[in-house]
């Protein structure tokens, strides 16, 4: 059989390394879609001017259009068997990446443990993404819930991997080229507040909508080369729990970073991943709002010129979050989507 | 509070320059987007080799691709609280835009004038599209009416600024590189019609009509970063008077014109916007058909190459033109969602 | 009347050549596009890095991108006033395209047959897109049903051409440089199978399917610059015989081929086009899955590199293609849509 079955859960090794198709050369046409798809207006990404002018060689990529680049290519090896994508974690954005760049990722198991029931199992990787001459851009952890082939296949080798629970900044202090806060225009970039007016246990809500369409969605989604066919196939999904199309968790991330736009504008550059969790889906015609809450802030070793934010954004679905629907008791307020841990840069 | 809550009508001043966010470096991925979203066939802006051979460096953006990225970066600052985009006058195309370059935008406060019931005001503004040398490549003047935060609020400095009716050609005469109208092919043009070939008072129906659909619309207006709520969110937008999202008017126009291509095929570049007005609501779902009539011709000073084409083009919903649906009465026609008057260069 | 009309059947002569308009060039914002709307996930066409790695200076274009930007500019000439478009034969594509290059397409009329009700013919052309530089690019034969003006017009002259039923693959050999096929890495490309590992008489169910929504075709045919307004104009199709706006039969190519990579990783370019038929019409909404059946298999004169496979690829609509849909009787299964008949290059 030629074309791709996926793997199942007992098909996985620890220790294992898989190289995933497709490589893919990033563009100034990706950035065109990204910017239409998700509506970001964070001045370095959106401005070679503005870039140059405080110490990029050109403006970057938003990082989660490289971190879509990278995840995507990891579906038809990983999770073409998933039932759920459960977390997150030890994500890393070592190096900004510019148009012309060419993205591959690899894949290392790093854990595996099988469900009680023996019908599933955890798979646990690490997923990086480099650039054509190997050099690391990205990488983080995820682990997702993939079905078994054969429920009496044995399972030779299991493993829990410790995880950290907050990526340590320092570890990424330097993945920004040194710049220049003072050329950093704060009427340009659209907001006067820097590094040090932001304080732990604030709380943000970031006020805009945004509803989700069918075909922004799959556009967006086929963009990323992610091939998951619950996010395309209407006629198959009609059969699953949710009798329709599920819009990819990376798509949630992507418009509520986006939506932060307004109130974070000079968060511009993520550092890290601490942990994701997609808590609930969301389907086309649904609108998507946002809140952040400042968990830390952390001067960087041997920086003058950024400091990070630790961001927690909450995403809801079809609520404002002027409230900040939150955690309730086990679980989640029903309209909370997305609970999304990690760093940010921002100007001092 | 750090999310932007957008300007109240009392917030303004009279001379008041603001400067917007986010500078945009536009680039051909922006340019596969416009073609993709409106349909355009001009050959100047379509053709690099086309381009070159008349006696540009290379293909020009599309005029109003251009202006809606100076346009939308106003919005968070002039449109956020308005309730109506009232006009537009005195839009100057200064220079072609070409893929690589990064647009500015800083607007001036040219008028204010408090509504009789004190509830909302009009702000007239000067709005100016730079490169990231800070040499003009459009202006236009807009008028919106703004809410007032609060009703007492003393006004304390009110003008209603005199705006031209018409542009004159002549200053916008020099716009364009000098062009060799021997060598433009008006096979791969996609016309006969020259210059010499229109008569004042002349209509022509541009016959095709544009369904829209709700991604396509928001994902032009996100391209934009035109933050606008009204257009991304189905959920607040329920409880409008609507009941739905409205699409960006500057959507229409870049349709309108889009189909006119089919009849003034040879008019393949704006010089000036007279007058703009958005008559009616446009909603997804809804088909745009257009017609326009010839206003005026003009020969430039010191051209040979081109002459500019003064039109006047009238777009609808769900309704052709071939019976050229206009002003009726006081008003309009039911079918007629714009009335925009501007000058195109077409070579002669 | 300065709006193009469509010629009619009576207006066409045998022999005639008629350029096209609107030259365009290509760019990498096109690429992302046809990435975003297909989700084509071949290495050469994705990766400058890959590419270079085999011997191509860059990645070039998907065949089909090029092709539909080559076929939309014959529409406004050939196929205005089409009832049906009948058939593909005789298609070559004799050279890789890379983002920059302008294209332009020149028709000839190779054919005319007067249908026994004199109220239509049918049209025969042999389109061809060259480079900038007059070079050919690619070339086909179609024929479409085109409505007569005037049921009493006379034809002058007719005539049916005789065109080959298979292209000699030995024909287009050469159209790609010398490829290293030791360079090309399979694990990166997404399929160990290369050229001996496929035999004549196989069939490869694509497995994956594709939802279509009316956005995602608008979005390609304007992209492509195709005008016909049967795929745009929801107002006017509400009158036609199927209600509604029909989908241009170039998209289903483009999805098919898209979702024939789930098998056919490694066949990635394609070299000609024996026959093509739009078996029946989809519309947005339908998911589109689709199979494939290798007819032959041919070394090529004078490379070691790369073999040529004959493949045919059947697509359907709301069926998925486990038991292989095709033809029935005089006709085919009631859920296909598509069958298409192509050479395709793949490393040795």
């Amino acid at each position: 059989m030629k074309t791709n079955p996926g793997r199942f859960f007992e098909d996985f090794r620890l220790g294992e390394t898989i190289r995933h198709a497709t490589p893919r050369t990033v563009t100034t046409g990706d950035v065109a879609l990204y910017t239409a798809l998700y509506g970001p207006r964070f001045a370095v990404q959106s401005s070679d001017a503005f870039a140059k002018a405080i110490g990029y060689p050109a403006s970057p990529l938003d990082d989660l259009l490289s971190f879509h680049v990278v995840f995507g290519k990891t579906v038809p090896d990983i999770s073409l068997n998933a039932l759920a994508n459960l977390g997150y974690a030890e994500g890393g954005f070592h190096r900004p990446v510019y148009p012309g760049e060419t993205l591959s990722t690899v894949s290392e198991v790093i854990g595996l443990k099988e469900s009680s029931n023996k019908q599933t199992g955890v798979v646990y990787v690490r997923s990086t993404g480099s650039d054509s001459a190997g050099k690391t851009v990205l990488s983080y952890c995820r682990w997702v819930l993939v079905k078994k082939r054969d429920p009496e296949a044995k399972i030779v080798e299991e493993r829990v991997p410790e995880l950290a629970k907050v990526v340590d900044p320092a570890d990424l202090a330097h993945s920004l080229p040194p710049l220049s806060a003072q050329a950093y225009d704060v009427d340009l970039a659209g907001s006067p507040y820097r590094f040090s007016d932001y304080v732990a246990g604030e709380r943000i809500d970031h006020v805009d909508g945004m509803t989700v369409e069918e075909a922004e969605h799959q556009i967006a989604t086929r963009l990323f080369q992610n091939t998951a066919k619950v996010h395309f196939d209407a006629h198959a999904t009609k059969e699953t729990r949710f009798g329709r199309r599920l819009i990819y968790g990376g798509h949630v991330i992507s418009l509520a970073r986006a939506l932060s736009f307004n109130g974070l504008a000079n968060a511009f550059a993520l550092a890290g991943i601490n942990a994701g969790r997609h808590v609930a889906p969301l389907f086309a015609g649904d609108t998507v709002y946002a809140w952040s809450e400042v968990l830390e802030t952390a001067e960087l070793p041997g920086r003058t010129d950024v400091g990070a934010l630790r961001l927690r954004t909450v995403a809801t679905k079809n609520q404002p979050c002027g409230n900040f629907p939150d955690r309730q008791g086990d679980g989640y307020d029903p309209a909370v989507i997305l609970d999304f841990d990690y760093w940010a840069f921002i100007p001092r």
